[in-house]
């Protein structure tokens, strides 16, 4: 891999595998037969790592992406004609192309407000919560029962233990489930720096969708149900909505190599921490807003038009953000601090500094 | 890998993945930031590579597993309130937990009489589609507008070429759409040794679910759409469904091992050649029956109950089929023939012989 | 009503609207405005009449027709990767162009063997039901969770109450739950003589469909849940799913026509007569086969080919049957004798009698 | 029915049936049994009559009421992935518990914004639709298909054909397909004077739900294809969903009532002139501020909250709107002068005028 590689800033799913994961693949393969769907050495052992990460016999299943994982998480909680909450810029709001309306079945996602100081770091506000569920309580009104949050969120922000909390305690106040949509979870724990159980479960969460594939995962998300009455069945879901690996080792051996000595958080920290020397970099330049300072691995950030076009003509790739118009800049697992550098350099010459 | 390991003949799924699949997984890996979704070069690599083996400019998305594949694939060919006519063997009708009803919202599936010799054999034939859609024509029965054959079928036999035209006549006939479930298609088409385009779009296949999982690949199945008319915003369906990859190449790159140098035939005619190997050492035992010859790789064969406790009590794994008792012994790319001939000498120990 | 409308044996739903239930209607238009959705007091009093009639506390919901009434009873009983127990000939299975799919989002339907005795009867056995729950319990095989059975039976047969009491505890003994398609609900239990509660929820039904529209209502049919458990916010999926009349009172102030005075029970208890009638008229004719004798309101014949055509010559209308051939005679609510007699008299004059 | 009935503001569905519609409905009773499922006279009659009324050979199916005419319409018009544009205050998505996701299983309604003129009005413009359209095209976004608009709005205003126009050549510009939910369409060519084609498919409209509930009727909803081409099998899709009366007649021939010498129109006529006479009463009164010149059968007022809970103490019902805090005070087909007047007066008394 060149460090220069000017891809490395789209998103965290341009990452490849980390080598962990990698060795674990190919352990899963040296021994030829094994037993398909999950009756495999490795999936059992995932699933114990997993248990024993978060400190509690919850229920684990593996799923094949983001979308899978969050949109079954979810209509496992709810019924059609109930609603899940969630903010403006939930990822199930804005990039699943309908995905948790599908499964389903036509469950309503409801946003929150988005104007708060809260709202604008991309976040979920308890506040929020409240008024949608007690604005109407009518049957056209498909009935609140289920907070989805992403932890961190889409902006790049990581929601504090007792922030999670208090969405908690609203949600259980309202008789509503807690998901938690984790595709960068490893990253908000790093950032935290407490125990999976902290942001979990102890807070009141129901179901984790902790996100590999960013993680350094080539394929596959871990749904984890620490309420297991919830979990009822959930294997006869995940059949049925082609979920299920026949050859499963091969999708939960990697997560073996992820939890092996903290590699998923080790991956994490370095992803944030390339975005912290991303961010200070670009702190202070002439015309370069960094919109909120970044507590995982993204940094968004109000660059000048003419400094958009000239780093996409240097090759570099960043998506630009819908709402507001800032850039983002992902780091993954394997973003190089020369990667980073290189970035920098080339803002400031374009920038003439 | 054991030569004598047991669970050989339990699913071509136990098998893991052949060394030019993960040759490629590890290609695919080497130059770390890529983009996403499948705008890498190896996804157009195997994409190009499955037009050529068909010899048509098809429309190929790759997904998950079978369940997914079959399924949407269905769900593109008709609306939720239109019926799939299928064998009663169909691993659609028998093995999906419901997932073709689930992801077309409803289709119902009408399976064909079961009487015929091609039933007895898991074909479905232009008869049994004619008595189906003939039968009633009004509202309340849902209309006919897929037919779906499993090629290989699932009790290991292969439909000819002119049976898939048959079929392609009858349903065209009747303004049917005509889905070929390709789990085992490689197999098929190497007991066949015709050309790939020979059983599918030039007898009239409209999409073809090409199984690569029991060919050697650690996950993943392509949905080959023929008639391109019938594939539109299809990428959105496999989208919204759960079915797209982030990280894309680790999909597709594995399938540039298998259509490499005819690595997907060579696997399926081993795996064939493996089942011929079983059936001819069981043929002429006392007190076992093949039920059929075999033609792809799977044999199917009747055993005294006590042989076949002797053999599960031995350590060997296999399934014995719900309608009429038979035992399955599937074969895969990597089934030794030593693994072969341990069970064939298990069998006459057993017997006595 | 000319007493020989030769449309009088085709169906129950070809009658029309029982002048009881016209007189409700009218009367809850004299008024003017009325609460809609429901909040109106002929709503209340006929669910008030309803749990009299079943003399228990259910739950009462009024829906438009039998498919959503079935549909949405079922969907509330189980979810999409379960599947429901039912006789080969059940109205769900074989007539409902997948509704019960569409409403469940893909629950499959597993029908019961059909070589039984009862089986001939339209019935479904215990033993059906054990089969279908014991073969399998691997999650390919959608899990079994609710069993239907409809009475009267769409053969014109009626459950005993013991046989509901058998199938019962069958249902329960497997942890399922049973739905009563009561599209003839009152025809069985004018055929039973016994009480309501007696073959519903005293015999371990969870649901029950009360059909109102073969009885005599213009429109609607009766949800009744027993258990109050399964109806948790039913009446959100009921009005999601398009089957909330804002104008309530216009569907439910007919059922106050019904329940007044045993109307309901009277209407049917004719329906069956008439029935009786012609069934005992065509006993003992040369060429004419009374399949089984009639218990509710339909009458299943085998007639000579000529004769079948003769009467349609003739203006008659009813349905033959697929399954065997044989013909079926429905008797309604306000079928004539004349017109059964009518009808005797030209079958017999046809047979030369 | 009391002159003063102090319900008549709170919808236009707590209306009863009109004497025409009342007068057909009993004529449909009058021969007794009739064919079923719209093989009658009266389905037959009034859907010529809707051909005539529209002045083209539309396809016309009646449902049961508008969340179903709305929702089946929507789901023929797009796939699950598809989504829908509407207007922030569009009752699909404001008032139907999630029935448009529901039936089209999926389909993701995307909202125009709210901040113009016209959008305060309850309008949707082709600015809206172009910015959704164009915002995005990846296949994370659902992708749009379908434009929906509400005549009359539901904030008892009325696009004119111009501007329905505009929308439409901003639809075909992009390939959306334009639905119209028509629950108030009576009240809507009442105001505009057209005639009925002129505002539908002459100015682009493909499907129309056309209300009756509101109208006069009891129960039922016509949807009115005019582009033939989308109703494709449309009958198998509303039997699916539970929308297909077996007594059909009840169904449609009070839309003879209906629709014979204008009665529709009359009806609608006269309730924009109640709201027509209630507007002006309440204008300039002190306090109370009329939010917008209603056009179709609504007026909507801030009225002082005193006053408000006055009016409810004296029986009066009427809406508040969540929106902006004003009251909804709908009129009806038999809304009397009279009642108005007593309205107004007891508003006068409470304030003191």
């Amino acid at each position: 891999m060149t460090t220069t590689n000017r891809q490395q800033f789209a998103s965290d799913n341009y990452a490849g595998t980390c080598p962990q994961a990698m060795h674990w693949f190919m352990e899963a393969n040296a021994s030829g037969h094994e037993p398909a769907y999950g009756d495999d050495r490795w999936t059992q052992k995932s699933t114990d790592m997993l248990r024993q990460l978060f400190d509690i016999d919850c229920d684990v299943y593996y799923v094949f992406n983001g979308t899978a994982a969050n949109s079954l998480a979810l209509a496992s909680l709810c019924q059609s004609y109930h609603s899940v909450i969630c903010s403006p810029v939930a990822h199930i709001e804005t990039d699943e192309c309908g995905g948790p309306e599908f499964f389903s079945n036509g469950s309503k996602l409801l946003v929150g407000e988005n104007q708060s100081e809260a709202a604008k770091l991309g976040k979920l506000t308890p506040e929020a919560i409240n008024t949608l569920v007690t604005k109407r309580s009518d049957i056209h009104y498909p009935r609140p029962k289920v907070v989805s949050i992403t932890q961190a969120t889409e902006l790049g922000t990581v929601y504090s233990v007792d922030e999670v909390r208090e969405i908690s305690w609203m949600a259980k106040k309202h008789q509503l489930r807690l998901h938690m949509d984790g595709a960068r979870f490893a990253n908000a724990v790093a950032h935290l720096g407490c125990k999976p159980a902290d942001i979990t479960w102890k807070a009141g969460v129901d179901v984790l969708c902790f996100g590999g594939t960013k993680n350094g995962l080539p394929v596959g998300e871990a749904v984890v149900f620490f309420n297991k009455a919830m979990s009822e069945d959930f294997a006869y879901r995940v059949k049925q909505a082609g979920q299920l690996a026949s050859k499963m080792r091969f999708i939960s051996a990697p997560w073996v190599g992820l939890l092996e000595d903290d590699v998923w958080l080790k991956n994490a920290a370095h992803a944030n921490a390339m975005a912290q020397r991303l961010s200070a970099g670009l702190q202070g330049l002439k015309g370069v807003q960094v919109l909120h300072a970044p507590q995982a691995n993204g940094v968004f950030a109000q660059l000048p038009p003419a400094l958009v076009q000239a780093l996409y003509a240097r090759g570099w790739k960043f998506y630009q953000f819908i709402a507001g118009g800032g850039c983002r800049f992902m780091c993954a697992w394997d973003t190089q601090p020369e990667s980073v550098d290189a970035l920098l350099a080339d803002v400031k010459a374009e920038l003439g500094l």
